[in-house]
């Protein structure tokens, strides 16, 4: 009987964990899958991958890994000879992960070519979060699918997730005020209210397609943060699309406590029978907004 | 004739000058209004505001301010004696200043009630961005227009605007894998796209309307930060509405070289005659995602 998938940090495996070889990492579910590279499925999610320099196209800057898909390339050699797709069972596994938060366990093997990599048998590199996924021409002219991949395990000697994110793609380091800064950052609770709507905004009804699944956000009726101080739970949470979360926050329309919408949008909110919303949250919104 | 307002930093005037007085800011563009705590208006924002003690309802954590916007006290008392609007001039530049990132001067007087306050005259704290306005009832009973400002000067031994944002709303500072993240960060540049679409999405043509203002985001069609390397250039951006910047960007959507949409869009891109696209970044866009 396979063991199911198991997400997140395994006991006993610290990061930095040696392995003399793949077969040591079996008998837990740390990394299942004996020969791939990559551990999970488009159902379930990839809890593990290994950097084995099996794909000639990967990049290992430590915090920040570009990890080349599964699929399309000839195992002896690791050169690229057919295009890699998003259906195949790893990557479908990672664009869920991307999705969903679901962390993966990287590993890296003596054979991947980087500062990183240990001189024989594997190293458990810790928890990343997948942030980016993309297609382009591998160096042998087939499509590969690439990932973007920071840490984001608990190690508060390395760089957190979020710092990773916030410096990339600025080019120039030095502070420069006129920034216009807007965070969505989704807990696993957003991701419960957008599974009982099924990514469908509340509002709209819209559920934004995309190629790897719906996508919609949490948005928290009474805001994170002093001075607001809002919960976290889904009695403060709403499923919406982007631009209603925007008008939602910016006061263009506000909620009734018997789900009326006013304001910018008229209608009633879509309300699912399980979700017991705190009308005091709502009070406290229409109250921030002038509308009450 | 009036001094010209001036946003940002003022030559010879360091974060920490000590002003005697209020009349010693008025000779450069630093405070113009004499007797008033906010400097500036609706159509030009606001540059600076002094936290003197005018309003019992200011709270100052230093690099986060949350501060209560002009109108409605009695000069002698500080008591709000009426409510406050977001049509007063102070607030409405302060609004303006939150939607465009327009950096705000903050001054702290002797009366401000504050770890940060000097014993007698005036200090300049820094640059500030609005992050977040709302109102609500304050300890007078009467409705106040209230402010989140974050410290986003150039002085690197203080937070970042970003790393003071990062931070907020998070109750349990110990890191948890499993969020999912989106930062939109608008530059300057971002802010001409919108002007020159006035914020309408490139592919919907909506304008999102909020109280303050319309909202848009900047969309870049090679994005930012390795691999990818765009540039954060007119060639590169693209105004659009949250819903279709997201559809964009996981590739639900792409744009051919004469501006048609195709996938889960169809018609045509709104263009400008003004703007000059760079192909080879809507090439970029359509390999990374499939289309070509």
């Amino acid at each position: 009987m396979p063991r199911a998938i198991v997400f997140g940090e395994i006991p006993g495996i610290e990061e930095g964990h040696w392995f003399e070889g793949r077969k040591e990492m079996m008998p837990t579910s740390f990394h299942r899958s004996w020969g791939a590279g990559i551990d999970g499925n488009g159902n379930e999610g990839t809890s593990a991958i290994v950097l084995s320099g099996g794909y000639e196209d990967d990049k290992d800057l430590g915090d920040e890994i570009i990890y080349t898909g599964a699929g399309g390339n000839d195992p002896k050699t690791g050169k690229q000879v057919a295009d890699q797709s998003w259906s195949n069972r790893g990557n479908a596994g990672l664009l869920k992960c991307m999705n969903e938060g679901l962390p993966v366990r990287v590993i890296r093997g003596h054979k991947h070519n980087s500062d990183f990599s240990p001189k024989s048998g594997y190293t458990y590199a810790g928890l990343y979060s997948v942030v980016d996924a993309w297609q382009e021409k591998g160096k042998s002219g087939h499509k590969i699918c690439r990932f973007r991949l920071v840490y984001s395990g608990a190690n508060d000697t390395r760089k957190s997730a979020e710092e990773t994110e916030l410096d990339h793609g600025v080019r120039d380091k030095k502070r420069i005020a006129g920034t216009v800064l807007r965070i969505v950052r989704d807990t696993k609770i957003a991701l419960d209210v957008k599974n009982l709507y099924k990514y469908k905004c509340q509002v709209c009804g819209t559920a934004i397609k995309t190629p790897s699944g719906f996508y919609s956000e949490g948005a928290h009726i009474r805001p994170l943060g002093k001075p607001h101080n809002g919960d976290d739970s889904l009695a403060n949470l709403l499923c919406m699309c982007p631009n209603h979360h925007v008008m939602f926050d910016k006061g263009s329309f506000a909620i009734t406590d018997d789900y009326k919408l006013m304001g910018e949008v008229t209608g009633d909110l879509l309300v699912d029978k399980k979700h017991q919303i705190d009308t005091n949250n709502l009070s406290y919104h229409r109250k921030s907004h002038g509308f009450d």
